[in-house]
């Protein structure tokens, strides 16, 4: 997922938590690890490197190369910034070392293939997942990409990220996708992360379904692509949560049918008077308790509460109110999936994620778009473009 | 489901928590709620009836009558005693009033029945459901009868209870099974609330599938339904856990391939060395904080845990580390819409239910059957019978 959403600046102390990764992360095998030497002969390209908590340089760095058969590396045309990127910066992710070239987002062309890659030749115009996927483990098999025991989340964390000239993505068959002629590129951007993870974690494991009447707390990049994905399913309500008055009217004109700021109003009060018991769906786009609190307040008997957000710390589950409704609590990291159906969905015109871009910038103003993005609220940002 | 399950006696005060009635509780309709006035001319049977916190009596109440035209009184043959029965005399369900008949769990003969009533005719054997279902609200059209915006979980709660000579059972056509000629009665008994509550909101919430590992903790009547209907569906490993050696041994006559007492070892350490990465499903069949913690700690990623205990507090749910986690969690009342199916595989010799069933009592041993339930680890209790 890599997700962050702002529930407004004064919240962002809160929002902004750490990602603590479980038991199951493991170091990946040498096949992923980065070992490029700077030698003589070394190419050099730039990149958004991570210089330790707080800081951060666009410099000169190594440009990657092929390590093993299954490997492309591959030109970066265009790259954004997630929240996730910021949480690295704070210094809340110990896994990212100083020296990692951040982003796990982008779109590209093929500069080199590895001789096991038989899906892409170079020069192809490709989509860049931000979940790496081995395709043959247990988990991949069963489409949980994320927990792929050879992939899932690394680029921009275990090994360097697309915030840079180029990118080293293992496994590119099944890592990349094909960027159809034509296709609008940034509206690609948003489909590396943020558009299959509130589709997926959001949209689909909170079972949206035709009449439903949804709930979405945050209206960050993750809770507008939920937003967006959602429609894919004809709810007949959607109501948009959100402390940012910009976030709310935007929201509005993507397709929310209500909105409601818990600064000037109850939300449970307010969703009570608009539904019989609740809504059918709450998706928790923050990663705060008191939006995951939301959430347990407004949903109905049967209903499903669809945890998007990235939390830093526990939330108190009111079990003994909830033991009795019969309700669902999904939670997960991307799985990218449904990539290949939202790429269609996007080529058909049937969703149009560029909308969710706010400011453009070339790659030597990045540290411009970290400044934007990192006051989003301020900025009135919500995605950011890099490229040239 | 109206469970409890006892986890050793030093447990007990915790074990037997409140349940909190949510918002969505209703005053039910007139239609089901009793106005019987003792006259010269009422006629009298016996009933265990709810005093006040603490206290109980076997005596003389009043006979059902017919109240609605879809109402049946059925004359009791065998019941039960639930953990909630416990709760309900400890004070902890302020829902339950003075007066009241308990129990939620039966077999008998039809009595009477009220003029729109075409399922049944006076003289059948019947299973009673604990749950009463109208059959035409909007959760019942969705088989969610828990919800039933005219039943639910009525008896021995809002109306008078199966503890007793006779019982009026309201929408009888929806809330009653035949019994299939020569089935085993007591066996039946546990079709009215235990088995369909470990199958649904165990085995049926969790995904159970062939080849599985699944963990249930808890070894009390709930949770030895759940290992019961878990075998529907082939897991390769059933680890139990509990703190009750007894139990823990019953377990394996019934189908466990581990047990686990967390008294003794570390349900944790010992489930990581016994699978990759954890448990495809943990079913919490106990109700309190301590053992909802080991199915978060038990789960591997893509796992389900299905609460299925009556929980009095919150617990610390820990979405840290379970936001990546891509994990299911599930909560529930029993709906009873797969008793139709239980009773066939009851039928076949699939099932022996009646395995559960520890100690008998007659009618007017009931008080010494509520003595011997209350001290279930001591008397090495699971279920008792109470009929003539």
């Amino acid at each position: 997922m890599i997700v962050l959403i702002f529930w407004l600046e004064e919240f962002m102390d809160l929002c902004i938590n750490g990602i603590y990764l479980p038991f199951n992360f493991k170091i990946m095998s040498t096949n992923v690890m980065e070992a490029v030497k700077v030698t003589e002969n070394t190419a050099i390209m730039k990149g958004l490197v991570y210089q330790g908590p707080g800081e951060k340089k666009w410099m000169d760095v190594p440009k990657p190369k092929i390590l093993a058969p299954t490997d492309a590396v591959v030109k970066i045309l265009k790259t954004t910034i997630c929240g996730t990127d910021l949480h690295i910066l704070k210094g809340d992710v110990p896994t990212v070392t100083k020296g990692r070239v951040l982003g796990h987002e982008g779109v590209g062309i093929i500069e080199e293939i590895g001789t096991a890659v038989n899906n892409f030749k170079k020069g192809d115009h490709v989509l860049i997942s931000c979940i790496t996927s081995c395709g043959k483990c247990e988990y991949c098999k069963k489409q949980m990409y994320s927990h792929c025991e050879d992939g899932g989340w690394i680029l921009g964390h275990l090994i360097d990220g697309t915030q840079a000239g180029f990118v080293r993505i293992p496994h590119a068959d099944n890592s990349l996708y094909k960027i159809p002629a034509g296709a609008n590129e940034e509206a690609m951007v948003m489909l590396s992360d943020i558009l299959p993870t509130g589709h997926e974690i959001g949209v689909i494991n909170g079972t949206v379904k035709p009449g439903d009447t949804i709930a979405i707390i945050g209206a960050g990049p993750i809770g507008m692509s939920a937003l967006l994905t959602a429609q894919f399913y004809s709810p007949s309500k959607i109501i948009m949560v959100d402390m940012d008055e910009n976030r709310l009217a935007v929201a509005k004109t993507f397709g929310a049918t209500h909105t409601i700021n818990p600064t000037k109003d109850d939300v449970a009060k307010l969703i009570a008077k608009e539904t019989k018991d609740g809504v059918d769906v709450a998706i928790e786009a923050v990663g705060i308790p008191q939006t995951f609190d939301i959430c347990q307040e407004i949903i109905r008997p049967g209903g499903h509460i669809a945890n998007v957000g990235v939390h830093g710390k526990s939330v108190d589950l009111q079990l003994q109110k909830l033991w009795i409704q019969n309700i669902t609590i999904t939670t997960g990291l991307v799985n990218t999936n449904t990539t290949p159906m939202l790429l269609k969905t996007v080529e058909s015109n049937g969703i149009s994620p560029e909308k969710l871009i706010t400011h453009r910038f070339k790659f030597d103003q990045i540290m411009d778009a970290y400044e934007v993005f990192g006051n989003a609220a301020r900025e009135k940002a919500i995605k950011v473009i890099i490229g040239d």
